[in-house]
């Protein structure tokens, strides 16, 4: 017999398509990043430019890496929308989206092959495949930050439903008749437990209650969607609106994780998105507490760590290059 | 080649321990019911006297069926807990059972092999395998009776999480700090939607605001688990307490619906137990409404079927011997 061939290398792009950034990387099957690039995403701009962006920063990212386009075996994009089997993306609010051909427009544009899924699905599969939930048999990740989005991966798989269109955790309803969310329903998880729900909560206290709050300042008035390090350094000042807003999120966070142990029983539950990376030690055992109370039966509780995230601005990108890879086997082992 | 050996027909038991009453069948594999038995629970007498009548409710519908119990491949048993892999019922609060042996016990009685599960997951694989979700992918299952519990099915698997406790829908949280539940918790979702949701609201409405209805008379003032009858009876009567009582039930039952397509994306949801068997047909618009309005993303909504139960009384049982079914051929095909 002669010499084994030696197996081939295979790169990968991965992108993260945010409401104001995009953030890309080149990486190697087994998440080893070579290279990132980040652009603003213009998202005001349309969805053909965001695609044209989104085209100049994977190859921004190959450059830094000195990789030609060529020699990425498949491209990953999470978005911040349901994404059809078919690679359209249903709904992407931040972005004035509506079924709009994602990845098609991108095979177009790179020559690439082109997989999609949501972004906080993708930041789910990043820390399952490279992060905090690597040892995990059952993974719900959930990430606060503007919004709040999660994703479920049961023994390796992306549990998202018949259409693929659910695992939507930020839109479990949490109140009845609740507080107003950006979906158009009432009551969603996402309006406590987030960037936009702190800024409901703190425009109430400042505008209506009359209380006094150094983020008038820090923000300019500008409650809705508050830097993540505006609201730490809040908190670090022992500012009381700051505290309150974190300690109502942080509350509604943990009844999402009791909800979800009480209903897909994970092994693992992973705490991730801006504001958990800039306070989740400040946070989490608030969170933990509240989880505690909530899931059912109580014991279960105990048979579930909660983690904080470990791959940072990463986790999606990184996602999206194992759900790139892992459809280029697929692939593969049909031809 | 000789005659082929003719497949040995096999006979399952199947029995719904429930807190008030026994249920049990003796089915084929196909889910044909050759026979039926029915007794009091009293669970009142313990653990193992409950054992003692389950075993004679199991007998005498062998006896019905003109079986003897030897022929009997396999006992299911459905059981109002949480049910470990080992058999062992984890917490029955109106049974006052505690990690009661319930498999071994039962073994031990009747000499058989014995496979339990949880009666509202019982429900759903009966349901799915005989009944309203044949032809389903993923299927849910909501019974709305004394209690709320539920199940998920998902290709052919029931989804009941790592720590095999998991899918207790009736345990979700829909209002923070909301009514005190059963299970020590607060604003769960059978707190709302059920027979013991129900006569929180009735008493309420009788006792604190002084309205008037007919079930003060019907039921001697004991609200706690009215007879689904006498929900049926009021309903019909105009009574405006039930009527009110009913609807919000059917509310909380459409949000829990609405949450379970946001999370699970099922391609079927059946809905049953007591009070859906008495008013289904009066109360199914009120809950697909709410539960429109709940999905997301809305369009979901139109890719779920939500339908009534077919199996009545039968479902648990029924599900008990698809599960004893499926456990045997498994043995079976190890051997």
């Amino acid at each position: 017999m002669g010499k084994r061939k030696r197996k081939k290398d295979h790169y990968f792009a991965g992108v993260d398509i945010g409401g104001t950034k995009l953030h890309a990387i080149v990486a190697d099957g087994k998440g080893n990043i070579l290279a990132r690039s980040r652009m603003k995403a213009k998202g005001e701009a349309g969805f053909k430019a965001v695609m044209g962006r989104v085209k100049s920063c994977i190859e921004n990212a190959c450059d830094e890496a000195s990789l030609s386009l060529k020699k990425i075996t498949a491209v990953g994009v999470g978005a911040p929308s349901a994404i059809l089997p078919n690679g359209v993306a249903v709904n992407a609010p931040n972005m004035g989206w509506k079924n709009v051909p994602l990845t098609r427009q991108l095979k177009k544009a790179l020559k690439r092959p082109v997989f999609a899924l949501n972004d906080c699905e993708a930041g789910t599969l990043g820390e399952y495949q490279f992060g905090a939930g690597r040892k995990a048999k059952t993974l719900v990740g959930l990430f606060m930050g503007t919004g709040l989005g999660g994703g479920i991966i049961q023994r390796g798989r992306l549990l998202n439903g018949e259409n693929s269109l659910a695992g939507e955790l930020g839109h479990m309803v949490v109140e009845r008749d609740g507080r107003e969310c950006g979906c158009g329903g009432r009551g969603c998880l996402e309006a406590y437990a987030s960037k936009l729900g702190m800024g409901h909560f703190i425009r109430h206290q400042v505008e209506t209650e009359g209380k006094k709050s150094i983020l008038e300042a820090l923000c300019a008035a500008e409650y809705d969607n508050i830097r993540s390090g505006l609201l730490a350094k809040a908190y670090a000042a022992g500012d009381p609106v700051a505290i309150m807003a974190l300690q109502e999120a942080a509350n509604y966070l943990g009844l999402g994780v009791g909800n979800m142990i009480t209903l897909f029983g994970p092994d693992t539950i992973v705490l991730g998105g801006g504001v958990m990376e800039a306070l989740g030690k400040e946070l989490i055992d608030r969170v933990r507490k509240e989880a505690e109370a909530v899931s059912f039966p109580r014991r279960s509780y105990a048979d579930t760590k909660i983690r904080l995230a470990q791959l940072g601005d990463d986790a999606a990108a990184l996602g999206a290059v194992a759900w790139a890879n892992a459809h280029t086997l697929a692939l593969n082992a049909k031809h």
